[in-house]
């Protein structure tokens, strides 16, 4: 009954502690859950993640980087950066959409991950806002957008979409006409944009 | 030691409740604290408010109300739209700022009183919403903004502002570069409008 080898790798544990965290919830998780999970020693997970701490902040950074690694595809897209933004902006939405209204107990653990990791949320909001920028400089140098601060404005980009993607307006997100809301907002801004 | 006599108001009973509030916190508040702090029987109270519940809602929503009708005085002025938007969102933010940093334990309380009052911030959310239908409207007849529908355009710049005016952001409106990030919110939704 020798279990077939496998490198135990970040991303193994990682996922391991994502489907213990959604079967135990934030409070009880453990790292010898993690390990039993996977068949091998806590001191084996510990090699790769050194505290408790370490491996949740890692997990929950992987959760966000999962909805910015998606939208990465559309910033690159080579095609006119009004249609970008647009396809941008619902992305997202509809990816928090998912997170929220697919596995709401995996959702309600990664809120409660996310008030303890800080940094790793502060790293994703900026590369959230670093991707609008992109956006917001192809439309300038394509001379359909007006920005005098591409940094600016993505910023501001970023905080009138919130209550699009923000999780703490989740519960709201499928209350009728917030479509219609969603669209009356994107339609501003593009405007607010062109050159 | 006959107390002066003076007629029990509703608005006497909600000052009076606003300070019990203020003082034993939402949980511990109870009806016999404010007929003890007005010095009238539990049943006068009674009387104005037939229910713990009723008081809680009606105090929930003069503290609302205070925003709104601070807020009433910049829709009716008479210059030019655009300029009385920018008032109209900087007043909005500065009172919600005021209110969050002035007394926070009182604030606290009314977060808590706005949780249960969802009817009370609904009302006060279509308040403001239609002010600023008002003066949408005023530019669009002035000929100075763009806006096919009004009102889908008045909701989306109330839901484009929330970062600046959803008490769920409150600890973040003192941090560095929000007074920045405000302005840059503002200026692109007011391009957004423009004819």
């Amino acid at each position: 009954m020798t279990p077939t080898p496998q490198t135990l790798t970040a991303e193994r544990i990682l996922e391991a502690t994502e489907e213990v965290l959604r079967r135990h919830g934030p409070a009880k998780a453990t790292v010898v859950d993690v390990a039993r999970a996977l068949g091998v020693s806590h001191g084996s997970v510990y090699r790769h993640f050194r505290t408790k701490a370490a491996l949740r902040e890692a997990v929950t950074k992987r959760w966000l980087d999962r909805t910015s690694d998606s939208l990465s595809g559309i910033v690159a897209e080579d095609r006119d950066p009004e249609a970008r933004l647009r396809a941008w902006f619902s992305a997202l939405f509809a990816a928090k959409r998912r997170k929220a209204g697919d596995d709401p107990e995996l959702f309600a653990t990664y809120m409660v991950l996310t008030e303890e990791n800080g940094e790793a949320v502060g790293e994703h909001i900026a590369e959230l806002i670093s991707q609008l920028r992109r956006i917001v400089r192809a439309g300038v140098d394509a001379g359909t957008f007006t920005a005098d601060d591409p940094s600016a404005t993505a910023r501001a980009l970023f905080h009138a979409s919130r209550r699009f993607h923000d999780p703490r307006y989740a519960v709201e997100w499928e209350q009728p006409g917030t479509e219609a809301d969603f669209d009356a907002v994107v339609d501003l801004l593009l405007r607010g944009l062109r050159a």
